[in-house]
């Protein structure tokens, strides 16, 4: 998608150990008309695919996955990553590293919101070594449904997720595709 | 909004203790239609305002702070309850009590994203005892910008937030108002 990869050569910083910042306009700073827009993009790769609920993880996924699930005209779910007080009913779990935090999280969805036999879209802001969208894929498997595809903004294909997602047989959308970050430079894929 | 109102009459739950819940649409489920149609209620009533910028806190604050922010045009920025590994700048924080998970959290915005000399509309799902909110002032204050309004889903105006913040000056908007959870009804102001 064109209008992303010209925002992250524009406003992408490249940090040492293969990090690519885009907090000032995807998962901190939020550009509303690019969301929308991306989500309208996803909706329409994904169109012919009948997809019953949009599923991302809080926080960072939020945005995209509401875009998205607008533009697809179905429900959002967003997984937790903390046990609110609330949450006593019965849930879906499933366990996520996180490299750049550096911690193992829980994420969950209550069982309500995770019907049955439904074709549920992945989306999530970035795709890195892939521990979100597969930890996500479990939810949607325990739940008794099956997974549409993925879809992420920011794919950094040259870590382990994108070709993991591939290998487990799943659909894989990345607005941008991205094969290396040598020299500090965002080389996209063609 | 009656819109609002319908939804939370037909899906909300009351819970001993005061508690609402709306998760079915509002802050794990998302009702994508009724979300965008919230950003627009809400920019309707602050389009005279000359917002610069919508500001909102992580999790579920960010899906009806993108869709306010999209409709004014304007950027969204959500506050970070954890800090990421990556967010070494300078940021401003704030304390706040979060009464349903009875922890405090540091809320942090990093200082790029909150720049002086702007006008800023706070939006959030929910108003309870209003911490977040007034710790999202206190973010606003410390940039050297000044708070538009706050504006909230739905007000639980029997707590202490709607009165403290209608005390301290600033203009609420509030999409739904409630006056009671008596007898397990919402009652709502009219």
């Amino acid at each position: 998608m064109e209008e992303l990869k010209r925002k992250i050569r524009e406003e992408g910083i490249v940090l040492p150990g293969n990090v690519l910042k885009v907090d000032s306009f995807l998962n901190h700073q939020i550009d509303p008309e690019l969301a929308m827009a991306m989500g309208r993009e996803i909706a329409r790769r994904f169109g012919g695919a009948a997809v019953d609920r949009v599923l991302t993880v809080e926080a960072s996924g939020i945005a995209i996955g509401l875009a998205a699930a607008y533009a697809l005209h179905v429900p959002l779910v967003f997984a937790k990553k903390s046990k609110s007080v609330l949450m006593t009913e019965g849930a879906y779990t499933a366990a996520v590293y996180s490299y750049t935090k550096k911690t193992e999280n829980q994420i969950s969805v209550l069982k309500r919101f995770l019907p049955a036999g439904e074709s549920v879209l992945i989306v999530d802001d970035f795709l890195a070594n892939g521990e979100a969208a597969l930890g996500m894929a479990s939810l949607v498997r325990q739940a008794g449904s099956r997974t549409a595809g993925i879809a992420v903004a920011v794919d950094k294909a040259f870590q382990a997720g994108h070709d993991r997602l591939l290998a487990d047989g799943y659909r894989l959308e990345s607005l941008a595709v991205i094969d290396s970050l040598d020299g500090g430079t965002v080389h996209f894929r063609e």
